[in-house]
């Protein structure tokens, strides 16, 4: 299995096998959902911040209770994955008996989907809300010059069947996706970006020199913003303009990140209404009548049951990348992830 | 001053002093800030409500923290303000030694502004969330059946200026603006709302009784998915097909409320960041040379700021409905409130 490999380069960096398998699941997990832009194309570039010493693969942070319900974390320049799930497990538990709990996480780097940190939270029975800063990608609406990050929310609450979870930028597309498409050599749709000169652009290259549009118009502009100060207040870290280190190899990573979890008692009735309530919104009619509502997360969960059959595929450039990073070649084969 | 006739019209319905106050304060401050559809226009239902006995404006809700950082809320149907800010100001406390508190309410009236209620906290440096769910109003992404609340959202976090606050509907407009238009006869504008048969309408008198779109497409549609049945979990309450009461004279309100305080510590250094990062965001280089950027809220408080100055111009229509529900008319005499 392919994910053994992605293991394997993480363990040559000196990652102890623990936390190869959690930074492994997070980017293969990205794949299975149909998010390449947060799975194996991340790879390469943890491995270079690994190698120069901007991730110590060694160490899940340091973290202490500022308050009874407030965990404040150093991630010590962690992996982000290890550094967050840790810290999930210490909010699951300290909101059992508190009620809520939350983490600000500052000096950790890139969590990669943070749909996977509230699904874990949500496995517990815990409802999960997870948030990052990141560099300075989107504009203002109204505004032409990259100031906020593309800070994205992810919720899962606990249903009676599997949780409802959300996972969405508050850009119009992320920064990943965007690098995506130029890896690829396509265009962007209209609306999505603007170059450095403030034009808008469908040139993915000259989009990723530019800036991102928030979603969602003055809404979504005002909520990115709302989520920039609360991320930067609750982990004490920087806002966009000085943030570095998650989408380049050369800077320590100081955006930060907030994970709170919420235990809201037992409730199978409750929860029994959500699932009903979820399914008459899938029955409900819609506007093509070939064209079925979904839920938020359907289309993520049915991917990922086909990648669980069919396997992904991993572009041939990116896999003579990780080949080029290994130094035992015969470990990589070009093939599917399963 | 205006706002003492409508504290009177409450009092005449026998809500205590205090409690006419908070919720006379919460409805001028809408119209202060240029958001009539949350102001005034709804002090008639309220005092319809009072008469029926479905709010009694006599009470603040019983609470107990269910843990230590969890206060569950019977609001006894009290006055939606009077409920919300008793929670606010035993969160504010209680976030000062756990870090972060939170509040789900039940039974409780319509709340209003929820920007009201987070800068309430923000007024102590607390961090403030507040989230309400309503009736099915809003049709999901490529649906056309009303089954999602408007389910807003209000965030406020401390600067060293004034904080940041956002509060917005994950509808692409409120009910209560829809309302609005169709109240002075104005055509809705293309994109907002779809008719009781699920087609695109600009009427707003169809719209009323039809579904008003999420706001930011599939993204928008599943924050409000995700807020939906957070605040039903939080607060125990009916999602929204089942949910009554926050637009008639009818029903008991079974919506729920969720408020969320977090303090952060003192942190002037990070505060003082805040203010400069919202100033260059201010100064940035629009799309329209004509029209600077703006921070979220920024309209707000000019428009509060001139009506200080100026006062609210209330309809003439709004006047009489509310003199015939008064016992004493020689209080109410058209002008401005300030």
């Amino acid at each position: 299995m392919a994910a053994d490999l992605v293991r394997n380069l993480l363990e040559e960096k000196g990652t102890p096998r623990s936390y190869a398998l959690q930074q492994t699941d997070v980017l293969v997990e990205a794949e299975l959902r149909g998010h390449p832009s947060h799975g194996l194309q991340r790879l390469p570039r943890i491995l270079r911040r690994i190698g120069k010493g901007l991730i110590d693969p060694r160490t899940q942070g340091k973290s202490h209770w500022r308050t009874p319900s407030f965990l404040k974390i150093d991630g010590l320049r962690g992996l982000g994955p290890v550094v967050a799930l840790q810290a999930c497990n210490m909010l699951s538990e300290r909101a059992s008996s508190t009620g809520v709990a939350l983490a600000g996480i500052r000096n950790s780097n890139h969590l990669g989907m943070l749909a996977y940190y509230v699904e874990h939270l949500a496995k517990e029975g815990i409802i999960g809300i997870a948030l990052s800063s990141s560099e300075a990608l989107v504009h203002p609406y109204g505004g032409t010059t990259p100031l906020l990050g593309t800070n994205p929310l992810a919720i899962a609450v606990p249903t009676a069947d599997r949780p409802l979870v959300v996972d969405l930028a508050t850009s119009v597309v992320s920064m990943g996706k965007i690098h995506h498409h130029a890896a690829n050599g396509c265009a962007i749709p209209e609306g999505w970006a603007r170059d450095s000169d403030g034009e808008m652009t469908t040139d993915a290259a000259a989009a990723m020199n530019g800036s991102i549009a928030p979603f969602g118009d003055a809404k979504g502009y005002a909520l990115g913003m709302a989520l920039e100060l609360l991320v930067a207040s609750i982990a004490d870290s920087s806002t966009a303009p000085d943030v570095r280190g998650t989408l380049d190899a050369d800077a320590i990573c100081n955006k930060g990140d907030v994970l709170i979890a919420i235990d809201a008692g037992k409730q199978p009735d409750l929860l029994a209404c959500f699932s009903t309530y979820l399914d008459r919104i899938r029955k409900s009619r819609p506007t093509d009548p070939k064209r079925p509502v979904t839920v938020p997360g359907d289309g993520t969960w049915s991917r990922r049951q086909q990648a669980l059959c069919d396997g992904i595929e991993i572009p041939g450039r990116l896999w003579d990348e990780l080949n080029a990073l290994s130094r035992s070649n015969e470990a990589l084969v070009k093939g599917h992830v399963q």
